[in-house]
């Protein structure tokens, strides 16, 4: 039903490589010409073969002009990641972050950064119709591609509500207009639980909506001028509010 | 010292020509054929002239792949929008957020965009070293380089000292590590207030930060597996807790 993503090949810039190479994950690093002394260091350090390029040689490989001056080749992880019945067995009441067709690959970078930030254990998202995790991805998830794993899913509301069976309380978050509970007004997350964000165009699905125990939203106050905030951003304001320290109730 | 930004000739993509056309801004639409039929309608009653293209001419009309189909021309605003101490002396409270040396356009939009949606009355940064406001930060920013000014200044820690000596709350944002108060622990912000961001690389700089009242950060669980967030998430997760609802303080 849910299977893991293969992993990207190649992290791009520098946040990406960093994290790679804490992960012990990098197999060789190309470096622009007397740039990034320090990723070289490491770099040696850890025994991992280094190459330097020129500029030109390294756009093409990186495939990204802002590459930062330095790409890296990606080992395998040495394992598939769990699936989230795993996590949820093994008892240590993850938290998970669903994207309903988020399109935008740095949208989807930017989320992972996010929950990797806020300690999300996995990204699920249809396998039809989601960005992938392309180069452009990873480098605005400045490493989070190698520590958060994204799952893509066959049928999301038959997942959701498997989840919701299995005790996941699952938000969804909707425009301030449709009537939801401000996230400000919700007790931080507890027990196992799942945020929903939806595409950057629709929001959530119909049947995506169905599935969520409690429908959330972010207030904007009475002087907004835009009636919405980019996906990502919306996505980082959740996870915050709901991990917030128990102290702000 | 600071002085307005010349404002994007271009609106591109369908909230930005949306939020465009609500305020009055649009002196022609070009659509791509057979799409946005909703936006043709609101130009035929807004009475605003409109051009039908091919997707290619479109393409190259935008200067971006992504453009949903729809772009408009904008009229200069009707004045120059105010300066900051302008905005103070009109007794409005007003909040400002500053932006030291953000150079993705991408982030200048999103980070626009959540200031728009929070009722920041406008964003300033250094007039060198900032992303400028190009079609791909308007795109970003869907409308909301139309409702919310952008100020170049000249030097940016003389200006945050004027705005504290005229009784400008300054908030600075720095990593977790930097031993910042967490931002749930400040109180929503009251009066006047500003909330500056660090560039995507170096945080913010020296002079800056010796600029600010008080040191924030957003707080990440011990389950975090990266360091940061993207300056745009950042953003939108202090504007949201500084401008929460009171009950959650």
């Amino acid at each position: 039903m849910a299977r893991a993503a293969p992993p990207p090949e190649l992290a791009v810039g520098r946040h990406a490589v960093k994290a790679a190479l804490a992960a012990g994950r990098v197999s060789k690093i190309a470096l622009a010409t007397g740039t990034n002394r320090d990723l070289a260091a490491a770099a040696a350090q850890a025994s991992v073969p280094l190459m330097t390029v020129s500029r030109e040689k390294l756009r093409s490989l990186a495939g990204l002009d802002k590459n930062q001056g330095v790409a890296a080749w990606l080992l395998p992880p040495a394992r598939q990641p769990a699936g989230w019945r795993e996590l949820l067995a093994a008892g240590q009441e993850p938290s998970f972050l669903v994207l309903d067709e988020v399109a935008d690959p740095r949208n989807l970078g930017a989320c992972l950064r996010a929950a990797a930030f806020f300690g999300v254990a996995m990204l699920l998202h249809p396998q039809r119709r989601s960005a992938s995790l392309s180069a452009a991805a990873s480098k605005v998830a400045s490493g989070a591609a190698a520590t958060v794993p994204v799952v893509p899913v066959v049928n999301l509301s038959r997942e959701l509500r498997a989840m919701r069976d299995a005790g996941v309380t699952v938000y969804g978050t909707v425009a301030p207009a449709d009537a939801a509970v401000d996230v400000f007004a919700v007790p931080p997350a507890a027990g196992p639980w799942a945020l929903v964000m939806g595409s950057e165009d629709r929001g959530l699905r119909r049947l995506t909506r169905a599935g969520c125990d409690q429908l959330i939203c972010v207030p904007a106050p009475a002087s907004a001028s835009v009636a919405s905030l980019n996906v990502a951003v919306a996505c980082g304001v959740c996870l915050a509010v709901l991990t917030r320290p128990a102290a702000c109730k």
